[in-house]
């Protein structure tokens, strides 16, 4: 439970499975394993009893770049408990592999790496330069679900 | 060929190999296999000919939500159509693995999970909550190939 | 070295690492390896000496089709420069498996693919249809990273 450990040493709490805010039906799981590879769900950022992330809105508009990388991080934090809710103990994941950060970009609003980074460094804290490194994407998206600031999909390798 | 027969005894019919509207060429592969692993291109919807589903343009502004449900639906036949192709036989898919949902989104449109439900429902239904289950993302993007409402990108596990 | 030969003879030149052009810290690889396969960063397009290939904007407004198509194929360049780095030798690349091409068009642009053939025709004249066949997908998002024209992740098997 060493990177369970390690959330509880920086103060991080894994949030509760999402509430979605409407009565849109989800028909899919959020980490499909077979074999030694799991792949992740588009996740959204999340406040510790579910529910969504705020402020919602556009990065670049509504939602400042600060706030784009707290909603990053909040969204690596959904994304670690949904492998803790599949495989039991987050230290099976032995690679993070990739990661495809959407932000939702206000028009003009470029900066789409440094939100995501968010993830990528809280991932780093946690796995070390070894398991934590990741293959990446950081892109600008028209439109998300909920209007939700950032929506990340990853890729990990785990255990068997 | 059980997934075949199930297609028929819903009335389901899988389209022709797709007929661009244009003279661009497509240097690529609907389906890529290697090993276990097949990766599959975007794809978009097609009537039963092969030619583009109709209506085209952006869901929330041309296409109503429903029409996108249908059209993600159609794109899911799509595919089923390529693996076809590519397999032989659909029974060789023994898992889905990973769904990726792009909406060709009007600005605003943030359903775009309801949208990319027209896909893994059908999925589902085919194949079971065994076999059936993926990850998935449903986003919104700014523009797509020939103004086709939906594309979905994924992923499968398969037999040798 | 036979893939570097044949660019040899075609004239390329791989380029040189990326210039960053701001301050943006980017924590992750842009490859990452495990086992026989390798997910690739989503890489935009280079000059030799590393820096942003121009023009940047959007295609369809700043950038033209053709330019695009320019700037899909040093993106494959880029991505090729950072395989060499990881793998010591290209030929080590069995199979290409997946391009993701995202293109930073200007609302109305839907002739995606068209662009992103400018990576597909260069890696399939690099390899041959055998390895160099990849499941592909060609969208366009509303912004990326430092106003690139284009953006392309991509998968490869590679010889252990």
């Amino acid at each position: 439970m060493e990177i369970e450990r390690k959330l509880e040493a920086m103060g991080l709490v894994l949030p509760a499975a999402m509430q979605t805010p409407t009565e849109v039906k989800l028909p899919f799981v959020q980490v499909r394993v077979r074999g030694s590879r799991a792949t992740i769900a588009g996740h959204g950022p999340l406040k510790a009893n579910g529910t969504l992330f705020e402020p919602l809105g556009k990065v670049g508009a509504e939602v400042s770049l600060e706030q784009g990388y707290q909603a990053a991080r909040a969204t690596a934090l959904a994304i670690l408990a949904s492998l803790k809710r599949e495989l039991g103990d987050l230290d099976r994941v032995t690679a993070w592999l990739r990661g495809f950060g959407m932000v939702n970009a206000a028009p003009g609003f470029t900066q789409t790496p440094a939100v995501i980074n968010g993830f990528s460094d809280l991932i780093l804290d946690l796995y070390g330069p070894e398991a934590g490194s990741h293959s990446r994407s950081a892109i600008g998206v028209a439109e998300l679900p909920f209007s939700i600031p950032v929506e990340i999909e990853a890729e990990v390798e785990i255990a068997s």
